[in-house]
């Protein structure tokens, strides 16, 4: 079973990081991480650099799609090397699954046109004006696309997914094995639990803000 | 501020990377991955190479030391190029850090005598032999070291350690972030809520069973 990852400049790190730590647990799996060529990928702080070891024409018909999201998704959204991959792998894949804006990037490619997913929660409105039916969830399943909400929600995204695609007694003991008993120390972590203070700054400053 | 994560091979990319995603967010952070030498370090699975930035000579002061855990933390329990890194360096570190097995490297270089602390849930004992107090927490505070519960934990530890360097305000803010809201879709995270048939074949095959 072979789950590619795509990588582009300025990538979110925990959105492709999570859902490897998951799905490298699956029997069978053989992940790789992919990008436009075979080179170093930074993400959005510009200091964590993920190898990627095959290009997109090396990976022509994986069975999972995971496209991360992060800052850089915006120059994934115009006809390019990802898009034209991603527009060619779906047709064989069994999931495409995004994480964050990755699904802006999924939309983009047309791959969400009238279906139900999540994204970035700053990122709900843009994904809708894409075509999407925007669903504030940790993820959504709509047939073979599942998407997960910001970042973080990569690690959920794919513990639903480990368990679709090899039963709940796998997924439980991946979940065991990375120890994914969850305690954060505040309750901060969505616009619905956070203070108003504390979400204010981010929907001023948000660059998916409709100007 | 500078925080260095620790890598060597074989390490689990989850343990650093979700500190990471956490502490890079924090004002005046300088995030670097040292290892021996400059080169990309893959992890346990084989499918996952990080880049190291620096050398642990070129960072011989941080104000914050991250060890991640895997598979590769028992070749780091003996005198070599991280075990002495690590006693020169936490000398002059404001916080000296773990997450998973990387307790047992901080245990192995006597940086956690009497101290309590805790690491992945089947690593307890070996902590215990090593000369900590093991709590079965989800992160451990005491004094400057602090301790993280196995790999996914490594997100909770540091978003408790962002609000005691920067803030409770400014750890939420990041929580937002990264949009920190976690459903699991299983209850199986910690030996305490999986099932006595999830939890015993990790036992049984466990590298840290006393033999």
């Amino acid at each position: 079973m072979q789950i590619v990852i795509a990588l582009f400049d300025r990538f979110t790190a925990l959105d492709a990081v999570g859902p490897h730590q998951v799905l490298h647990h699956l029997p069978d799996a053989e992940v790789i991480f992919a990008a436009e060529r075979v080179r170093g990928i930074t993400d959005e702080s510009g200091t964590l650099t993920l190898q990627s070891q095959a290009s997109y024409a090396d990976v022509p018909r994986p069975d999972i799609i995971v496209v991360p999201g992060g800052p850089g998704q915006a120059a994934q959204m115009t006809p390019g090397p990802l898009q034209d991959w991603l527009i060619e792998a779906d047709k064989t894949s069994t999931w495409t699954t995004s994480v964050c804006t990755g699904a802006l990037v999924l939309a983009a490619a047309g791959l969400l046109t009238g279906r139900a997913a999540t994204t970035y929660w700053l990122a709900m409105e843009e994904l809708g004006r894409l075509g999407a039916v925007p669903k504030r969830e940790r993820y959504v399943f709509d047939g073979k696309y599942v998407t997960g909400a910001g970042v973080s929600a990569g690690i959920d995204m794919a513990l639903a997914l480990a368990g679709r695609v090899a039963g709940d007694e796998e997924a439980k003991r991946i979940q065991l094995a990375i120890e994914y008993d969850p305690h954060p120390p505040y309750q901060s972590g969505s616009p619905a639990t956070a203070s108003p203070e504390t979400v204010a700054p981010f929907v001023a400053r948000s660059r998916f803000a409709r100007v």
